[in-house]
């Protein structure tokens, strides 16, 4: 097995998905064969850059943060004269950019076989799951590995892309995550909607978060950290 | 045939290949029913951004730009100390950010197809030829393809890249710019690899660029504008 195989480059978001995904890597290939890359693009809730650089510290794994501004230009209604550029567009309700695309996970994966292609590192994780994949369809199995065709195809690589929770529910997601001894590290993600620590505990996020724990009957650290 | 598959989005660099494709796509999908995007991902002749923008007003098209600012963090030797980020790598030799990374052309896809996808436009056109792919992977057929089908997949939509010179040697791009009627706008583009108008006429893109007119029997309205 050649040097490259036996790296691995994680999407990491400081969220629980990517995290145990973070765990997962390190289980598979070792704590001295894995980084991660986390994007700072805009997001509404900054806390995220620094719940991935916490998780990543507490992991004791290297972190690239790499900027992406096109979400940012792309997420409002993009202008089309000729003599004016695109600008962020700002959420008038929010005061936030508003910055949802699709396909931002193929966006995310490419930059990151980009990133993983010059360090010479041969596998991506990502925490996509299409059990409950919110309605983007580039969280989905078949997306997924179609993109890993294109990238090995316009890289000429032999990247391989794992989503080790694509399949699993929230409840399983968490079982992992207690197998993989990532528990502790639950305490620094981020999950709230609302961008607020502790967490709301009333938006959409924070009740799938907390019926994982409860299905799996784990208590969530983040909660007990709070 | 719905409304979206009839629009197209012309991917303009500003250079011979990406106008002639514009030229092709108001030829197959009538003047009102094309736009263009570029983007500025801190390339090193910022004349570029100029030559699409000429370009697009002479052909009387909207153009958006959209602003990409990963390529210049990738360039350098990315940093993995988790307590910094990665800022734009400085070519030392140019003062210029080294902005290639593998896999530029699948960015600026997608990209292009969220922007598509937003404005309800079905089509993406794009320069890329194999026939003279210069080392990058992802000018290939099989690579665009293979792009296509991640994109449908991961966002829904029945998007399709039409890469009209894919096979097209550099006479035949200057044969098929003769025939739609795109000669006139060659002199408001940009190939020259040392960023100068008149152009330098001594580096690989002039060669190759002067090649393909002599080829054809054509003058080079570029050189005849200098």
């Amino acid at each position: 097995m050649n040097e490259a195989a036996q790296k691995a480059l994680v999407v990491l978001s400081g969220g629980q998905d990517s995290t145990t995904c973070l765990y997962w890597a390190l289980d598979r290939f070792g704590a001295k064969s894995v980084s991660a890359v986390t994007f700072d693009y805009g997001q509404r809730h900054r806390i995220e850059l620094d719940c991935a650089r916490r998780v990543a510290s507490h992991a004791g794994v290297p972190i690239v943060r790499l900027p992406i501004d096109t979400f940012a230009a792309l997420g409002g209604d993009a202008l089309t004269d000729s003599s004016i550029d695109v600008e962020p567009e700002v959420d008038t309700g929010s005061g936030l950019p508003n910055t949802f695309v699709p396909g931002r996970n193929i966006i995310f994966l490419t930059f990151a076989a980009a990133y993983a292609w010059r360090q010479g590192i041969g596998n991506l994780v990502t925490g996509v799951a299409q059990t409950d994949y919110s309605g983007y369809p580039d969280c989905r199995e078949n997306t997924i590995r179609s993109l890993e065709q294109t990238l090995r195809l316009g890289m000429e690589s032999d990247i391989r892309i794992h989503a080790p929770l694509m399949q699993r529910s929230k409840k399983e997601t968490v079982e992992l995550a207690v197998e993989l001894g990532a528990l502790e590290a639950m305490a620094l993600t981020h999950t709230c909607y609302n961008g607020v620590r502790p967490p709301c505990g009333e938006c959409p996020a924070c009740k799938l978060r907390a019926r994982g724990f409860d299905e799996a009957g784990v208590e969530d650290p983040l909660l007990a950290a709070s």
